[in-house]
Formats: C-alpha cells, sequence, structure tokens
C-alpha cells in the first residue's frame, strides 16, 4: 500500500521543481524501466503491479494495485510499472566529435523525439541551453522510448559554451546553405532553435555558417518543418558521407 | 446562434461516419483556413468569433461567441474560426512519378506528418490502402498544418493497385537496401508500413525491393525510428540525388 504522502510526493514529479527537491525522476513501463540497468541511472525503487515480470533482487519492488499505479502513473493509459530513479548528478563532460545543441527547444514530444535520433545515429551527447525543457520531465523520458539512457544530456549557458568549444558550431535556419552540398567538419556540433522563434541571435552571432533542408514544393504557404523532423532529415544527410 | 442541432453535427465530425453522413469535414484556424480558398476543397460557411479578420464576402461567415467555438472546436485550446468544408468526392486519379503510400497508418498525428513531408518535398499524391486512418480526421487534417489542399490523397486497394502501377514499388523496412546506396528509379512508389506491424505480407509480396536507414547508434535496444521520421529522413536521401 502506497502512502497519501508517497503518492503526493510521486504526483509532484511531473514539476522540474520537485524532481530537483526529491532529486527524483519517474521511468513508466517495463521495457524503458529495463534500460535503466544498463546505464548509469540510479533506481531508488520500482513500483509494479505484477513484480515477477521484472525478475529483479537489486532493487526494491512493491507490489501496487491497478488503482494505485493509475494515481502515480502520468500517462493516459498507464503501463505495468514505474521506476522512482535518482537525477543524474553531472559534473564534467567534455565535448564529443559530433553533438546537437539545442536552443530552447520548448515542448517535450520533440526534445523526446531528438533525443531517440540521436541515439539512432549514435550521437552520444547534447548540449541544451538553460531555458529547454527538462529532459527529466516525464513527456520527454517517455517520447525518448528509453534513449535518454545512452545519450548525455547536459544544459549550460550556450553563449559562453559555444564562444569556447573546439566543434565547428553550424546552425540551421530557413536559408543557410544547402545541406546537399555542405561538406561536414569532423568535428561538428548542430544547433537546433526554439519552435516558435529559431536561434537566439546572440547564439546565432557565434556560427560561422547556417545549413538548410531545401524546400521542394512550390507553395511558398507550406509551413516549415517542424525542429525534429529537420533534425532527422539534416543528420540522415550528415551521415551520408 | 448555433441551433443545437447545429452543434450536434459539427461535433458529430470527428467521427468518419458522420463525415460520411453529412459530406462535410471541419479545418480550425485562420492560417490553415485561408489555404482552402487556393484549393479545390469547397467551404460550405465560417463559424468565426472575428469574422472581420477573414475579410471574405464569397463564403457565409456566421459571428459565433467564444463559447460556441469551444462547443464546436475539436481543438485543447481553439482558434479564431471554424470551417466547415464539402469531403471532396474524388473520381479518377492517376499516377504521379514520385509518390508515398500508406499500408495501414494508423495514428492521426503520423498521416498529418506525412502530408506535410511530402507537401514539403512537392510530393503530390499519397495513395492509402483503405484501413489507412482517414485523412479527413480533425486531428489528421491539423497536423498537416494545412498540406492537405495541396497533396492529393486517394484511398484503393492496395494489392489491386500495386500489381498494376507503373511505378517501381520500393517499400521500407528494418533489413532492406542501405538508403545511402539505393539508386532511385524514376518512377517510384515508396511504401510505408504499419506503426506497429510494418507493411502487410501480401503487400510486400509485390515489392521488388526495399530500403532502410541504417542505424549508427551501437546499442541494440535502440528502438527503430517512428514511421513518420523513417519517411522524412528516406526523402531527404531519395531528393540529394
Amino acid at each position: 500500500m502506497l502512502t497519501a504522502h508517497t503518492i503526493k510526493v510521486l504526483q509532484s514529479l511531473d514539476k522540474k521543481k520537485f524532481r530537483q527537491k526529491y532529486n527524483l525522476f519517474l521511468v513508466e513501463g517495463n521495457k524503458i524501466i529495463c534500460e535503466l540497468f544498463n546505464s548509469n541511472f540510479k533506481v531508488k525503487e520500482i513500483l509494479s503491479t505484477d513484480p515477477q515480470k521484472l525478475d529483479r533482487t537489486d532493487v526494491p519492488i512493491t507490489h501496487i494495485s491497478e488503482n494505485e499505479l493509475k494515481k502515480i502513473s502520468f500517462l493516459k493509459t498507464p503501463k505495468d510499472s514505474v521506476a522512482v530513479c535518482y537525477l543524474d548528478q553531472q559534473e564534467t563532460w567534455a565535448d564529443k566529435k559530433v553533438q546537437l545543441v539545442l536552443d530552447g527547444i520548448q515542448d517535450p514530444g520533440n526534445l523526446g523525439t531528438i533525443i531517440r535520433l540521436a541515439d539512432w545515429f549514435g550521437i552520444e551527447q547534447i548540449i541544451c541551453s538553460e531555458d529547454t525543457v527538462d529532459f527529466y520531465n516525464p513527456k520527454v523520458i517517455q517520447a525518448t522510448m528509453g534513449s535518454f539512457t545512452r545519450v548525455n544530456i547536459v544544459y549550460t549557458d550556450l553563449v559562453e559554451y559555444l564562444s569556447k568549444t573546439e566543434n565547428v558550431n553550424i546552425g540551421t535556419d530557413m536559408d543557410g546553405e544547402n545541406i546537399y552540398t555542405f561538406e561536414k567538419p569532423e568535428k561538428i556540433n548542430l544547433i537546433l532553435g526554439n519552435e516558435g522563434n529559431g536561434m537566439r541571435p546572440e547564439t546565432e552571432k557565434l556560427l560561422p555558417k547556417c545549413i538548410s533542408i531545401p524546400r521542394f514544393g512550390k507553395s511558398q504557404s507550406t509551413e516549415s518543418l517542424n525542429v525534429s523532423m529537420a533534425a532527422g532529415i539534416i543528420l540522415g544527410q550528415l551521415f551520408s558521407k
């Protein structure tokens, strides 16, 4: 039986403030939970409607009812289990050869999709501006389909970071160099801007070059592609060379 | 003032059965509604909280209250206007040189995203299996961001269609030819399968070849890419040549 206090704490973890206060975040569903065990993330406990399925002895597992699961789950259709995990207290990190840099991505679904893309393309690290949506947000965690366990995600002051990195900073916008002719530098940061406003002017100032996906459709009314879709198409092209 | 009957009819248009019964579908938001006027779609009437903004005399516009808009809108945060449109009664169509073929796509967001992608890449026609989600579904219409007005969407018996088309039918799966080495035929149908199950066996039988996006990440646990993301990356690559 979960106490009312426990339920209240777990329910509060959809807010960054409370995730930081308790140093905890939630991961839902056995499939993603199992990937935690191959990662640096530490699991505090698992609450499951079917503990036998998980078959782990190294982590406390509490049997809960469907009704309790409904109370603590952030999903419309709750899955089998919820893992309560500790935030990863990252101290030091170093640049990787190919990185994504996110300048104010706000939508949890977009961040989750971008993390999943990074994992697909073997990109090990994503650098985020401090105002990028928190990746411990339950919607982000679920949208990554477990990829957050394999991609290192760092929040930092972008202007400071971009000024000192040795990677070549390449922006993405609507009138940059055609991705089909662009020659990828060996060490690259690909910068993706906010959904509505793109990259910030102070970020753009620090970029030697921007690239764009050419639009083949003739209508001027066609909306620009969603940021995560654009990221996928650009990565697909960068990795072709 | 909208009558209770009108409200009931409009509310029923989230279901295919009622869209077909009344021969109507809804488009929400002035931005997308304006694109209807440059298309073949016929608008029956517009219900708007701010009719002056639309500035049209060729279509009946009814002034409605915010409260009435809330009742008829399918959006969480309703926009300014709702256009009531006639379904496009398509009779004949002919193959285009580059087409997408959808084999049982179920998620409205995926179909909407794929239509938007087609528009970006100038693909004029999408052929759907009869069990593909209806593109008049309000979630599809909104996810296309207006692109449904520029891409012709056809529902047909895929086995029959794929057997007789002169385009080369190219499937997409997890172990096909690498998209980076694949040579695009001049006339191509790119077939995308259902979210969970991929293409149907009876569809696959009719394909001379499948193509795949190579996974650069090393983990075997990485989930395969979402179908609309895969479509974007493949199209990005096909159009590079």
